[in-house]
């Protein structure tokens, strides 16, 4: 490991390090999951299998209530009820009634957040919404900052939104952003947790910098809805979108969510003005008139069956804080790093250097360990999956953990750096 | 009833008319129920509860088979799997291969279907990729005629994608587009079913027309997908869109499919190009290069758990023909319009004209009654459930009564006219 910090000091090494086979890491994560409060939480999830499952960061694991909501559905509301159920069963009202659910957990007051389409499709609504509010103050401003370390599809997206507003798209590393906004500058699409190395950009410096210089923000929280603290009103952040399929745990392909804040929902001009977004929708009027509040952001008919999981999946948010959950997120990110410390440690053939920062205020929920030779990180991670350690894999060489408060454990963290550790020997 | 025809003659009488209280009626549905060779098929849906259904036009009934697959897709690759069913459980293809089990039901060869989004979204992928290939072709093409009677999300989105591409939308009554398409004209969006009189729009024809004018065609087949032959591939129709929750049995809000040509895939240029579309997803790439093929028109994540609804829906069409649908649909519709002539005769309170057309080859899958006066349609349709006959009202004055011939049974048909007729007297 090319970690140049002290992993052993002392009277600490026993504790610390794996000089005693790891029995003392075993036994600090046993006690530090019998301390955790959220253990029990773990129960409502489908985890019986013996996996440390660490992917959560990619796919949620299933919270056993879905399986009768799901069925439920299907057979009373769908089966029986039929049509009826689109004013009987609440179908109707689902995107922003699941969109407040979402809403505290993001930090947004009701009536902001809405559910519906793909997380892609959600950035290009909150980008060219941005872009035209900019335009329509300043139409000197027809630059789109994109962080440059972005998930793709944002970037993909971006080029898309800009291209079709007549503006242009500037890659910028997310740190230098409040150095790059400017007169210029129409908006700032960037991504609270870097999806790659689990690194937490500062929301509310790099918002207030863009506001300071007159931009429009758009935050992409796939990685930290759910996870930590975000605080979307509370920063002034103008539009944001995320997926609900990760650590919201609402299921595979699940339809992501989009904040408008409450006081430009009146100016967002869709690109996507479905007959979903209609005042009336119902009068089947020829001419488009937008509705009210968030949900302007809406555009086709809901997709009932995902929306159900995803509501049912955000029940266990009635017992539990964001809070607890960073603070067990850092808790266990801070164990895992240690047991890699101290399980993979120099004599490894393979190496690993974590790529996600030490410090708690720039970490994500995830760790992303880059590995030494890089083309190592493949073949280790299908090690690990065959050993019941799932973590995945981004090319060329980075090794993902994710954590969720919900339902990870202390003893997975100190299994899969344990196991790792075997496999990168 | 305004309609002139004689809907009695001779010793037609008492077969055709209610002169018997509906008895000859009532036998001829027996009849034509057991002589129905799609009768078996209703057996697959959840109808036990005595409902005369005819809103599958807007939501299709249950597939019983949807209720273990959804069961074993939520406990098992959900739950279980996990991470892995990406690929293990065919999750990432789902998008195509649905879209290649929609496609003989639209008359398309494999490789150019793939679901994914709202009807709406793929609307708006279609119409600016027919009219970025026309502009690239001629930049002179900036008009898009629209569909006059569409329905209206198709409006609205059109507008959106012509504002954002430097075109401009025309409202063309269907069947005056033949003579409106002109060497201006980019493309044309046209309904083949007219969601609100259920006339069927002569696809050949005004696909030939614009063809020969030179512009592209995007062709709504909402109405019209699981009913009734569509022969994309051989009128030559550019893109084509389609809900699969009214005649294909996918579920509430499940998702729509897009059609793009074979030899225009490659010139295909999404204005929505989410990773999803990218070549080589998992490469990360920041620079978007566009797979081949028709995932070129897929965007984020797959909404797996309706996918695989969808999916167990369409199982039906490997027992059943497309041209065996459409005789029934016909012969149910020409029933249904007999029964309501007999039924509600000039007699009634509130009288009802037929929308839909008697020809059948202008006729969908559905049967519209306009009410005289108009504002008692409201009423009589919440009557008309109440007594669990199932259409629908579309304002200010139309009842709407579709027919899923998979499902549909003329007893259904007959009772239908008849509580209706005792309903308007």
């Amino acid at each position: 490991m090319s970690d140049a910090a002290p992993h052993t000091a002392g009277g600490a090494h026993t504790a610390d390090g794996a000089a005693d086979g790891g029995q003392a890491l075993v036994r600090e994560a046993r006690a530090l999951d019998e301390a955790d409060a959220l253990a029990p939480v773990r129960d409502r999830f489908a985890l019986t299998d013996g996996t440390a499952y660490l992917d959560g960061n990619s796919l949620g694991a299933l919270p056993l209530p879905v399986r009768d909501r799901l069925a439920h559905v299907v057979a009373h509301e769908w089966g029986e009820l039929r049509i009826r159920s689109w004013s009987e069963s609440g179908w109707w009202e689902a995107p922003e009634r699941i969109g407040d659910r979402i809403a505290p957990l993001i930090g947004a007051a009701p009536g902001q957040t809405v559910v519906g389409d793909s997380t892609s499709v959600n950035v290009f609504k909150a980008t060219v919404g941005a872009l035209r509010i900019a335009a329509a103050d300043d139409p000197a401003r027809t630059e789109l900052l994109v962080d440059a370390a972005t998930f793709p599809t944002d970037g993909y997206i971006a080029e898309s939104a800009a291209r079709m507003t007549g503006c242009a798209v500037r890659p910028v590393p997310a740190a230098e952003l409040p150095g790059a906004v400017g007169p210029g500058t129409a908006a700032v699409l960037v991504n609270h947790v870097d999806y790659r190395t689990g690194e937490l950009n500062d929301l509310p410096a790099l918002t207030a910098a863009a506001r300071a210089a007159g931009a429009r923000t758009v935050w992409d929280l796939c990685h930290s809805a759910g996870a930590l603290p975000v605080g979307l009103d509370e920063h002034g952040v103008d539009f944001a979108v995320g997926c609900t399929y990760k650590f919201l745990n609402g299921g595979p392909g699940a339809p992501a969510f989009l904040y408008l804040r409450r006081d430009l929902q009146p100016r967002f001009d869709s690109p996507l003005p479905g007959w979903n977004s209609h005042a009336d929708p119902f009068a089947m009027a020829s001419g488009y008139t937008p509705a009210e509040g968030a949900l302007r952001g809406r555009v086709g008919t809901p997709d009932i069956l995902s929306m159900a999981a995803l509501e049912e999946a955000l029940t266990v948010w009635e017992e539990v804080t964001v809070d607890a959950v960073r603070a067990k997120s850092l808790a266990l990110t801070d164990f895992f790093l240690r047991c890699v410390r101290a399980y993979a440690g120099e004599r490894t053939a393979v190496r690993v250097t974590p790529l996600t920062p030490g410090e708690h205020a720039r970490r994500g929920s995830q760790v992303s360990l880059l590995c030494d030779p890089v083309d190592a990180a493949g073949p280790v991670m299908e090690k690990l999956i065959a050993r019941g350690v799932v973590g995945d894999f981004r090319r060329p060489g980075v090794l993902r953990f994710g954590f969720t408060p919900l339902y990870t454990a202390f003893r997975d963290a100190e299994r899969a750096a344990r196991v790792l550790g075997d496999v990168l020997a």
